[in-house]
């Protein structure tokens, strides 16, 4: 069979009529339900309507008439709905819930022709990073199954990794498409606030929510983002890119492990671009507080209109319930607050790029922790899995500007590390273009 | 000049050619600009947009090709973005302010046709009921110009008692499109919720928010609404309705006058419809108090996230201000019981209105209060002119259920009460049916 592990090469197979919908489609719900049995990755897989649709994409390029995405095999997060095809939004609470509309994102890739082969776990409500449900069980990391997937995309960046599908549908409120993206080896990317719409996505947080992409590589993303309007600019603006380099975000140092393969691939870049270090040394203070009092409060009040407090009790699992309780104690003076350093972070950091076009950081300080762990050792730092995680990928939720992870080999053979790039709002056609040629400059013999 | 009081009058006189549409829109400026000096119903008249729409309606009637509103001029509540056209959402702090997109709600009645003469006045941010402004001025009552028009959307119902427009655009988050119908004389209707679309319009409650319409009579109400896809069904089920009524929404007892027309229009409807009393006498308890908490929490939350405390300051009214400050101190638990209340509410509504198909009550228990009065006295109740006038409305917002309100004839030559009949969610079209009825039978000589 021939190589279908990026969207671009199964595309042309299909166009070149080298390989069927069909034949591509069933490998891929194979692929799926082995990923479902290994690693957990799937909360729900379709069978029967991907393969119609496979048959009717074979149609359509039998008739010279494929549309820009038709027949290749995708994933959906659990947290989008689906017409249907159960969406659980990773909770107890509903399970044997079918939506009667598809989502705005999902509607959009089908009428392009992709087929959604199933359903990716998540987090509970998208309230977590680690993926792990007390009975429906945890996700595992494709790259080394003791450790999580990162979350809440966790099963969409699992199901990529081990080669289920190229790409797929996440959400990302803090970090949620970033974070498992750089855990498992894979590209993710958060376009600008707004940039996608919500419409049929559960809500974590609505100011911060961001639907986004994850792909086997850039490329996977790029073509998922075109029907969205999102288009790589035909210039080579980009070899002119001066980028603005944040090897750290207080508290929390990298490990020595992500510390080196980031300086590393600094240093490859800077034979290239004009780089230069984020002399703001103070911007990104009390954010990651500010981010977690509003996802509290926001989050409590999305769950708060839809359920009693009896069917909370029943159906979602304890570390939610305790989420939920928590948040009635915060006071609203509190949540303004952090909206107004919302309002002030987000202007510093557009002043600041007015002298970077693109920032370069980590996109987490560490690699992926134990199944499990609740609690993390980064270099001197000690503290919840949850912070580790999110620190560094929060703050551009906050700001709503656009963000990609793309994966940088490991300096000794472990799991790799990631790098994140951060482009101003609306240069989301841009960063991807930054990011496809970021992406050869340091691994110029990936997998294509 | 042909009457052009209602909608259908004018869409017909047009049609026959008897009336140009230029014609008709010169004079609704020409009355608009007379409402902006009498009554101060206007913030912004748009003469050379509206006129230059006129001319292209004018084309389209001798071309043959006119649209379902064609040329017929309408206001829109200046809380509703207008491409174009300043949108100030009744504050200070946005003067000047030009929107680049037509509201969804602005641009679905454009597309029909319909004509934007001018924006009227809001109460800032829709928070209010009074329709004052310590700048701007107050706006007036067009039945007795020493007392409020009601609000918040009390330029629209000013403007159409005045005979500005016979209809237009407003929003109703507790009653904000019904009171000010009730005090002025016009219809009010507000949809069930989500039913219009809120995109373009600053929000005041998220979850509370429904963008409505306002006419001289249910007809022109009922012309505006058919774009939404809101239609009139073509059958006289309406002639088996059940009416349940509601005589009082405790703690307060409506006024002597308007107890005695709500009295005497129920009277009349017995004549045609089955009706009884609603026996669920507790259905009501502490919903106001959960309105208020809900409306003081989403609503700081909006401007939080958009101001700095230095512009609400600088550009906010004091009362406004004053209550974003209150808001600080707001627990969060006390917002998630005011939801939890709101949900067991809805359920018990859902459930009465299994036995009855419409709810009849007052909209308001009292008349127009005086300009400026903070409090007022209904009965033996005493309280806020914000309570008296929202008690009776608000809990439709509380559960999205579609209502609207009609004027009733005074009993003693004095102002008017208003009848509010509240539907079940979805029935929108059917209670648009109703309201035509009713208001056939309590009022047969109606202007037309």
């Amino acid at each position: 069979m021939v190589s279908t592990h990026c969207l671009r090469a199964a595309r042309a197979a299909l166009a070149a009529g080298r390989l069927t919908a069909t034949a591509l489609v069933r490998q891929a719900l194979d692929r799926a339900e082995a990923s479902k049995q290994s690693l957990n990755a799937f909360a729900a897989i379709d069978w029967d309507r991907a393969l119609r649709a496979a048959a009717d994409s074979d149609q359509r390029y039998a008739q010279g008439r494929p549309r820009a995405l038709e027949g290749l095999p995708i994933g959906v997060k659990d947290l989008i709905d689906t017409r249907g095809l159960e969406t659980r939004y990773g909770s107890r609470a509903y399970l044997g819930h079918v939506p009667a509309c598809d989502a705005d994102v999902v509607r959009t890739l089908a009428e392009c022709g992709a087929i959604v082969v199933g359903k990716t776990t998540t987090h509970e409500f998208a309230w977590g990073v680690s993926t792990a449900h007390p009975e429906f069980g945890d996700t595992r990391n494709p790259l080394d199954r003791t450790r999580m997937p990162g979350g809440s995309s966790g099963g969409m960046a699992a199901a990529i990794g081990d080669g289920a599908v190229a790409a797929g549908l996440g959400t990302d409120t803090g970090g949620s498409v970033r974070i498992p993206a750089a855990l498992c080896g894979v590209a993710g990317f958060k376009p600008t606030l707004g940039a996608l719409s919500t419409h049929g996505v559960f809500p974590l947080a609505p100011t911060l929510d961001h639907p986004g992409l994850l792909g086997r590589c850039v490329d996977d993303i790029v073509l998922l983002a075109a029907p969205f309007g999102i288009e790589v600019p035909d210039s080579d603006a980009w070899v002119s890119a001066r980028l603005g380099i944040v090897p750290a975000i207080a508290p929390i140092a990298p490990s020595h492990a992500v510390d080196a393969s980031f300086r590393r691939a600094v240093a490859t870049l800077g034979a290239t671009f004009a780089c230069s270090a984020v002399d703001d040394t103070t911007l990104f203070d009390g954010v990651f507080g500010a981010f977690a009092r509003i996802v509290l409060a926001e989050g409590a009040v999305e769950h708060w209109r839809r359920h009693t407090p009896e069917r909370i009790a029943a159906g979602y699992m304890p570390e939610t319930a305790e989420r939920l309780q928590a948040a009635r104690a915060l006071v609203l003076g509190d949540y303004a607050d952090a909206q107004q350093l919302r309002l002030r972070f987000t202007a510093r950091l557009q002043a600041l790029m007015a002298r970077h076009d693109y920032l370069l950081l980590p996109t987490c300080p560490c690699h992926a922790p134990a199944l499990q762990a609740a609690s993390v050792q980064v270099g001197d730092w000690r503290g919840s899995v949850r912070e580790a995680l999110m620190t560094y990928t929060a703050p551009f939720n906050v700001a709503g500007f656009p963000a990609i992870s793309i994966p940088l080999p490991a300096t000794d053979g472990g799991l790799p590390a990631a790098l994140q790039i951060v482009a101003r709002p609306g240069d989301d056609g841009a960063l991807l273009q930054i990011a496809q040629q970021i992406e050869g400059l340091l691994a110029p013999a990936l997998p294509g």
